[in-house]
């Protein structure tokens, strides 16, 4: 049972909510957003109307103590609404947290601030997680806070390119900050916890299960400025996060790919229904996410042809001369020109250096010839 | 010289205008629109106003004879804007054809009624060309006639891939249709013109040139529904198709490729602009640009997945389940619902499948156990 001493704390209450109520109970939320957590908590231990029954048999196991030796061990501490280290963001939802636990030095409402989600599949190809990691890194590197789940594929590849870069990343995890899962990335997620942010809705202890990960989408989704799908099947834990972040009018991009390859089939989708907007690298993530005015990025440039800037009739009088000399009279007539015009063409494509008088007529210069090639 | 007795033809005035303007020709479009052919042929011989000067020195090279002569050769006909031939799209356009060179015996008007233009870089990627071949031939099962301008890359894959299927396609040349061009395609341009059409708004022999094909570009771009470009890069012929088509309120389509494919760049800036839609297939295509109700496509399906109909409630308690049994009241607290709760849904999910009453109390089912798996 919850120490007395600590009984009156909302904080505390919070915290023993996290562990009584799973990630985005409506009761729960409605419960405590009503009476408090600290009320909230006594209707539960009371005896309150059947609809709390289901908080009953996790009543009976709770122990708020161990939770936060558990939390104290691993340098985990809980953040509540109101907090200054609360995500804005989070506020947005129907069912926001109880509490966060949070593993890492970082004030996260701060990092928050300017951060962009990049998640995807799982079973990624290698395109993707190179994607994923050079975009992470290029927003990183713009100042943005990376924000993934820690799962294998484009998630562990967002980290590590945020990582590579000395960037910020966070990692929202489905089950508790002190229970690294997948256990393949046990040192990745240690090393988000010390450079960035380890957090999580789960009480110290809790097990990954598939309603958490659906449920942890959600923060993922609306505690950053927006969503960036790199690679996802049609089916996919990343669109249910997108589709969250489209709920709470954060923005959505997604990567595309080759059209053969169902791990892009997703992101197509998205894209097509009009959900997300395409990006292809960082800056236009930036872009998309970022503030107005600061992170515009510059559009792509091809590259330049000089011949591009001709109006018409000099492009016709040019795709008229050959390497041998021609009359004014003919290029006119092979450019289907006045004599008076191919005669005014031919003297600008001689400055222009596109056209060269020789004694037999005009012709196009050769390479060597051209004036600054 | 026309020979006097086509001269009062108007069919015959309008080839030989093919001759002495180049496409586009703004003056030659206005006199031809407010004269008609032969009268506006007539202002020319007779000598007019200044701005008729560039019509001079092809007048006194015309043969309208020889270039019907060539055309027989190769069994070309000249078809007139208000002939039954006539793609009525072109009518779209500010500077019509004065007329069109085709060869092939398909009625073009009536091909031209359901039909997808398929274009791109000629430097395409291996993956543009398979996408474009997979796409032109998808189209032409559906009835759909693919046009396209026998260039290099794209544009031959998508003939090929129309061809392969014994689909219609149709070659937009912008130089004669006795004249193919690239030299490496004659083959395939002269089968497009046995099984398809080939088409030119340039005279027997005319030449390729550049002005040409960008001209060029706006026909493939109004004689059809939409335009889909398979690869292209930022600046490309393809985008300028696709440009043309968007003025003139054609669909205009994109097929998205690896960002870190340059022949994917302009695909992307496309579909980012707003100025095409993301397509990934055949189907795709069609709903795009064909009748609505006949050609919609099914919303691309991912794999079922059994779990995904259970309810929240239903879906804790399975992820509380373990290949150990546990009982009804274990489970109430591990998936955080009164024990209630988890015995209706144990019983559900019992039925379903998903869980298995032993005397130990609930399990999830081994592989082999579940009914009809």
């Amino acid at each position: 049972m919850i120490p007395s001493s600590l009984a009156r704390s909302e904080r505390y209450a919070r915290a023993a909510w996290s562990r009584l109520a799973e990630p985005a109970d409506p009761v729960a939320a409605r419960l405590v957003a009503q009476l408090g957590a600290v009320d909230a908590l006594d209707a539960v231990v009371t005896g309150g109307p059947a609809v709390l029954d289901r908080f009953q048999p996790r009543l009976r196991r709770l122990d708020l103590e161990r939770d936060l030796e558990l939390a104290e061990k691993v340098g985990a501490r809980v953040v509540c609404p109101g907090d200054e280290d609360w995500p804005a963001g989070l506020d947005d939802l129907a069912a926001p947290p109880l509490c966060l636990w949070v593993r890492g030095s970082l004030a996260l409402s701060e990092i928050c601030r300017r951060s962009v989600s990049v998640v995807g599949a799982r079973a990624a190809t290698a395109y993707g997680e190179s994607t994923a990691a050079e975009i992470a890194a290029g927003v990183a590197e713009r100042g943005f806070t990376v924000v993934s789940g820690a799962a294998f594929g484009i998630d562990a590849a967002a980290h590590r390119g945020a990582l590579a870069v000395s960037g910020r990343t966070v990692a929202v995890l489905a089950g508790g900050v002190d229970r690294p899962y997948p256990a393949a990335h046990t040192a990745l997620i240690a090393r988000i916890g010390q450079e960035g942010a380890l957090v999580s809705e789960a009480p110290p202890g809790g097990a990954p299960t598939k309603s958490r990960f659906l449920h942890r989408n959600r923060l993922i989704a609306t505690m950053t400025g927006g969503t960036v799908v790199v690679e996802a099947a049609l089916r996919s834990g990343a669109r249910h996060t997108a589709a969250r972040a489209a709920d709470h009018h954060r923005v959505v991009a997604a990567v595309p790919g080759p059209v053969t390859s169902p791990c892009s089939a997703g992101c197509h989708d998205l894209i097509r229904s009009g959900v997300a907007v395409l990006v292809t690298d960082a800056g236009e993530v930036a872009e998309a996410v970022g503030d107005l005015g600061r992170d515009l990025t510059d559009p792509r440039a091809g590259c330049s042809r000089s011949l591009d800037g001709l109006d018409e009739t000099d492009m016709r009088v040019v795709d008229a001369l050959t390497r041998r000399p021609r009359t004014a009279d003919d290029l006119a007539a092979r450019a289907g020109v006045s004599a008076a015009t191919a005669a005014a063409a031919l003297g600008r494509l001689n400055l222009a250096g596109f056209a060269l008088r020789t004694s037999g007529g005009w012709r196009l210069p050769r390479e060597k010839e051209v004036p600054g090639a």
